[in-house]
């Protein structure tokens, strides 16, 4: 592992780009978040989908029984939707067992586009030690891309991209080869590195969360370590890496 | 004027973010740069066009008289063009009351989504300072399109860009609201505020420019205010803005 590219939005990535790289996809309010507490909490599948109708055919196919439609629009819950995307609805008895077809804004979209990696795992602050413990193990280089906000750069995946790379060259004890992208984060991300809550808090996003009433979601999305599982995206599916068939190092 | 918004790439921007705006574009290494240095030395106009083909269509319908082919691809002058994208070829003798066609990677395309705002302004460091006279003359809300590089975040342009934001707010003595790029544009410019040439020769493509042996070209970009032309993007043209015209302040 030598080099980490960052891209802030999932358009500055080409597929070329991802060819034997490992992806880290980081939407921090909220589908990371969101993602990492309902396979904690039991969920058999994440299913990202790009657009409600796509969600709407595949729940279809699927059948209802235990399967849920889930995701938002500007924040909000998605009508006739099961649930919206705060981590706080993903409560075992809400997603036990069940297959989630998801529909976020910006974060299913960069999934989509990290699914064209070797591996793609998807990454919040509340899952970063095990997010970066799978990737030091995979040994290869890596691709964050941060989902940005409505097709922009988004301060707070920025800001969480950085401390991802931080934490990175930490446990690999050197410094990486970075793209600007990735210099830029992990300069963003140095000063803002002893708030990562008030950071959060204070982009756009974040801001309008708190117009929306979801402060707390975004006190939960800063909360690092605190879900510790690795969502990995494999075909077409998000699972929870079962790190029991993990290799000793 | 109470907001700067700053895009990192075209790709960011869609035509309803510039409404009623004033647009500047930055493609600081280098098609800012050449663009100020072709009307300084007396080029009529530059056209910047999408593509090759486009570009050679446009000068089989304005005559070869006075017209000239400009631009490149991967930093090198297009075969059969007249001219690249070297600030240095654009001297007098070159240049002086002729119309040049330009197609560069990635200024051009920005410049072209840039011309869908109220008023559309090429700036690099050379021509900084006239161009936010122009812009605090005007009182108007403001957009920053970076070109960035293939589609992708390229660190020269958002430090070039987070300078224009700090300049800005020193002229109005009075901070603006930002978006989330333009906060992240200006922090990463406070970092490298000492030596925006060093800034500039460090990114992706100022050490791509070093190796195809342009570091003049870096060096020339870099000097601030030393090419005080105004290039406005007006009728799908880019000419001198002629001070003259103004009204007193």
């Amino acid at each position: 592992m030598n080099k980490i590219d960052l891209y802030f939005t999932p358009a500055e990535v080409q597929d070329s780009d991802l060819a034997d790289k490992l992806v880290i996809v980081i939407d921090v309010l909220r589908a990371s978040t969101t993602a990492a507490v309902a396979l904690a909490n039991g969920a058999r599948e994440i299913i990202p989908v790009a657009s409600i109708d796509a969600a709407g055919e595949l729940k279809q196919k699927l059948g209802k029984e235990h399967v849920l439609l889930c995701g938002e629009r500007d924040g909000i819950k998605i009508e006739g939707f099961d649930l919206g995307n705060s981590p706080a609805e993903y409560e075992p008895k809400a997603v036990k067992d069940k297959a989630l077809i998801f529909c976020s804004t910006n974060g299913s979209k960069a999934m989509l586009k990290g699914g064209q990696g070797v591996f793609c795992l998807v990454g919040g602050l509340v899952n970063l030690s095990e997010v970066l413990r799978f990737a030091v193990r995979e040994q290869k280089d890596t691709a964050i891309i941060c989902s940005g906000s409505g097709g922009k750069f988004s301060f707070e995946d920025a800001v969480t991209g950085g401390k991802y790379i931080a934490e990175l060259e930490k446990k690999l004890g050197r410094e990486l080869d970075k793209n600007d992208g990735a210099r830029a984060a992990l300069q963003l991300f140095r000063r803002e590195e002893t708030d990562l809550y008030a950071a959060l808090r204070s982009s756009f996003h974040g801001k309008y969360l708190v117009t929306l009433g979801f402060e707390a979601d975004i006190r939960a999305s800063a909360q690092l370590d605190s879900v510790p599982v690795v969502p990995l995206f494999t075909g077409g599916r998000i699972v929870r890496h079962q790190p029991e068939t993990v290799t000793a190092q």
